[in-house]
């Protein structure tokens, strides 16, 4: 991950912006997002010698999704606000990251450390002279709070938390106040990468852990994996990836674990979520006597609400943390060690596995022909649109559930925030996936992947300047927003036809030239029946996505994924319990 | 203050939202902002119930800025959001609120106590099952957090939260769980409204402070009066226009302060800032051998960097919480008291203060000739465009320092956030304070008042999607866009020329009828020159009104108030100071 970058023409000593941008650039960061603010802009000097680029999202939310959204497909990323009114407007993106176990190096430019030593009455306090309030705000959703006050501790601090945040998978908080920006500090150890391994097992406690579920596994007759989200956020999908192939076991996936299984593998068997899932899927799943699950976040949105038919004595949960054989637990366990043992000392010929019937996996047919476009039916269709290695953003909504029914090419990636949820995610997060790829496309100007939005019009509302920021980065999207007049994952919870669940009718085809595009950097399109579907999708040039594209997709306000109904009258039944 | 919205058809008992909602509507609450989700669907259903209006706000932020523009108006007002992704959305908001102390009730839906109890793994969650974290955010900026958790207590909370709200004018944070929402409390007690009267001083103690504070009053040979923000915020305007009447003394405001006293008055001097103010308010405020300030927040932004020439020795600082006589502190004592004490008391005849010149109340005038829009000559020039009873709000920014040498016609309230100091608060508020004087409207559709908003190109970006929210409610505001392509404030703090503080360019003039403004419901102009602007200023049907209206008003990129270059170069030297 070490690059060169400067340090042959490294003074001695660095300053301390220099120090903490120079650490990001080893760590893969190569865009820099955030707002730009009078307690951060000497800091944002230091962003082009770095060999960065700004970014300078529409708002600080957005720049918090879009830092996501980068982070999701660079490995890290980097957000830069203000003391008080910046990192607070971003503090919901954090928490999501923090949730959804996503590296964000959270840098906040903070008044002058004599300025609050004296308690001065500053612009962005809450006039009583604590400015410790904000920081200690963010302390539960960010795994090292740095607080750089001291020019003797900054490098540690810095590697300290660059290195947590890539190890923990989580934010981190870096205060940085306006008297530190440019305070020297040694640049020697710039040569040395931070050390990003992650921390060793106990070999004796691995070992132990390793026989126990071999033990089960090789007792096992009909065992499957079912592979989720920590398992892409704490990188062992090469773990993953080999023990399918070397067992040939049937490996499912649940909805925060779409993307990490090529889902063209002939041992894919589709996407597991309880009541939720395809027949043929949970029958698969639900029959199994031995679900090795990895990176498992069973929560509502993630299960169709708590719909699993597994039994825990047929369960092994592969956690970073700790491994669960059945009710045993074993703590302080992470599940790389232990997978990669079971790989290397599995003895296939002892299985008792028994041979599965070839997996089906196939989306139920759609029978409906109307000239409607369905939820059911564009879906399953979507998959076919799809190429390999795109990058597929869906919004908490109708997206997050119809993309169930999607089948991908190999070597997409999907982003979603399933467990964090929050409305307007997916469009900061597709500007920050979207420059992601760029930043790692040989050319950025024609990037590698193309990168796709489905968001529905509610959502779209809460962040929608954001497509301002791709405009001006020249980035491509593909955005398609699904227009069914309303928060209609809401509708399904309660109030179907509540008018707060109702929103304004914008003009979205409009929108990327009213927010800057020039004529030719941009197409809009709408599309009302199937057949208009079929057109785009067969549309080359649109299928070339060398422009930002925007669709209007209209489907019936009252239509939703049948994974979306199930879960929302689980939620209405939970939300409702006395 | 009180009302008997449907206490009458009352039934016993009622459920817990409509007690709420029925004390906001007693508090003078008309309409509710916020954003809905699926754990304060529920609650909702009671709004229309208890003769209240929905918002529906485009996000959490900006309901938060609209419901704290709203409360500048109407005294009070609530904002719904929803567990984790909501009301971190809107604590920016909320802690702007704190710092500028505004009134809102922030309303947050919860989980399931329940599921709470149980530590499920739901979305909006963090996955760990702490669901305090997010109230635990709140806490340093709310005066009351009440988490409605036991319907015994929940009457009491409730009350109480409101009453404090009130009294300590500054927001409170209510959790309402999602099995809270329908419980049965008594409805009996909604019959006394809640009791929104002022502690009484200790009366030995009021006293004692009121001889200080007129033996000293009665002593100065040219004492003044000069009133800030508090004074507004804690409501104290009667007592402030009473001991001007009554003294004749001449009366400045600082920025903050703005809007508190009649600027036609004959005692009215102008805006006090240290060095940003007029020579003559300057000489005037800095010659006096008495200032009684009343409801004072010295901070940067509102003294133009700590450029007060005043001395201690010759202030007397009256607060809600103490009054401060030269060095001596006389905490507990509210200010109220103490003025009425004094307009009660004084004897005119003994006053020593000497006769002052007649008060030179005039902005210098501009003698730039060139047809360029300069922000020295729009500002004094939008004196002669406001009309009496105009709410003018005004961006952190160019305008929140061009403001100062605007003079107000009789009855003008200003709104501005400079303390808190977030940009893109502006254009919330500006949604809040139209609704605010539309629900005070006999006519809601012909609001008594207009409303004006001077917000930067930069500012606007962050929040921009407000203006939907003002189409949907049929509102009429002005906004006038600073077009000066980028931040022009950070840019005189630091980095005039660089790339970090340029913004996207947009066509703004479009941005209502993308937003869902249909024909005729929206006019939008352009102007770029000193003509144009004559030209629009005496446009009537511009002037009345009538529809929501958007002006892009450009002016030079490096060109910025007197005042504001002078606050910017002293921010800059805080910064760096070693």
């Amino acid at each position: 991950m070490a690059t060169d970058i400067r340090l042959s023409s490294l003074k001695e000593p660095v300053d301390v912006a220099e120090y903490l941008f120079i650490r990001l650039h080893q760590m893969g960061v190569r865009s820099i997002h955030g707002v730009p603010g009078d307690f951060n802009l000497v800091a944002l000097d230091y962003v082009d010698k770095c060999d960065l680029k700004w970014v300078g999202n529409a708002n600080e939310l957005n720049a918090g999704y879009a830092a996501d959204g980068y982070a999701r497909i660079k490995g890290m990323s980097a957000l830069v606000t203000t003391f008080g009114v910046g990192e607070l407007s971003a503090i919901n993106a954090l928490a999501g990251a923090y949730s959804e176990h996503i590296p964000i190096v959270h840098i906040v430019g903070t008044p002058n450390t004599t300025s609050q030593k004296d308690g001065m009455l500053l612009h962005h306090t809450l006039g009583n002279g604590n400015f410790n309030v904000f920081a200690d705000m963010s302390r539960e959703i960010s795994v090292v709070l740095a607080r750089l006050n001291d020019p003797a501790e900054i490098a540690n601090q810095i590697d300290h938390a660059l290195q947590q945040c890539w190890i923990q998978s989580r934010p981190v908080y870096i205060s940085l106040p306006t008297d530190m920006v440019q305070k020297k500090i040694g640049g020697e150890r710039l040569k040395t990468p931070i050390d990003t391994a992650f921390p060793e097992n106990d070999e004796a406690k691995e070992d132990y852990v390793t026989a126990v579920v071999l033990k089960y596994l090789m007792a096992a007759k009909n065992p499957i994996i079912l592979v989720d989200s920590c398992a892409i956020r704490h990188r062992v999908l090469d773990e993953v990836h080999d023990l399918v192939d070397k067992t040939g076991l049937t490996v499912y996936v649940t909805p925060m674990g779409k993307g990490a299984v090529n889902e063209t593998h002939a041992n894919y068997g589709g996407v597991y979520a309880g009541d939720g899932s395809q027949k043929e899927v949970k029958k698969g799943v639900e029959a199994s006597d031995l679900i090795l699950t990895i990176g498992a976040i069973k929560s509502d949105f993630n299960t169709a609400g708590f719909s699993y038919k597994t039994s825990q004595l047929n369960t092994i949960d592969f956690h970073s943390d700790r491994i669960e054989v059945r009710y045993s637990s074993y703590p302080g366990v992470h599940m790389r060690g232990v997978l990669r043992k079971i790989i290397n000392q599995i003895d296939l010929s002892k299985l008792s596995a028994v041979a599965r019937p070839k997996v089906i996996n196939e989306i139920e047919e759609n029978t409906d022909n109307s000239e409607t476009i369905t939820q059911a039916w564009i879906w399953p269709r979507v998959g076919d649109f799809l190429k390999e290695n795109d990058v597929i953003i869906t919004e908490t909504g109708t997206a997050n559930f119809g993309i169930w029914e999607t089948k991908f090419p190999a070597g997409v990636t999907a982003i979603s925030q399933v467990l964090w949820g929050s409305i307007g995610y997916s469009v900061g997060a597709t500007q920050g996936a979207a420059l992601a790829v760029a930043d790692s496309s040989a050319s950025p100007s024609k990037p590698d992947r193309r990168t796709i939005l489905f968001v529905g019009d509610g959502s779209l509302q809460l962040t929608v300047q954001e497509i301002s920021t791709m405009v001006r980065l020249n980035l491509h999207p593909i955005i398609f927003v699904i227009c069914n007049a309303g928060y209609t994952i809401e509708r399904f919870i309660h109030g179907m036809d509540a008018a707060y669940n109702n929103i304004p009718t914008w003009r979205h085809t409009d929108l990327p030239s009213v927010f800057g595009a020039q004529p030719g950097q941009s197409r809009s399109y709408q599309v009302r029946t199937k057949a208009e579907v079929e057109k785009l999708f067969h549309d080359k040039e649109f299928c070339a996505a060398d422009v930002l594209q925007i669709v209007e997709l209209y489907v019936p306000k009252k239509d939703a994924p049948r994974a979306l109904v199930l879960t929302a009258e689980a939620s209405a039944r939970v939300n409702s319990k006395v």
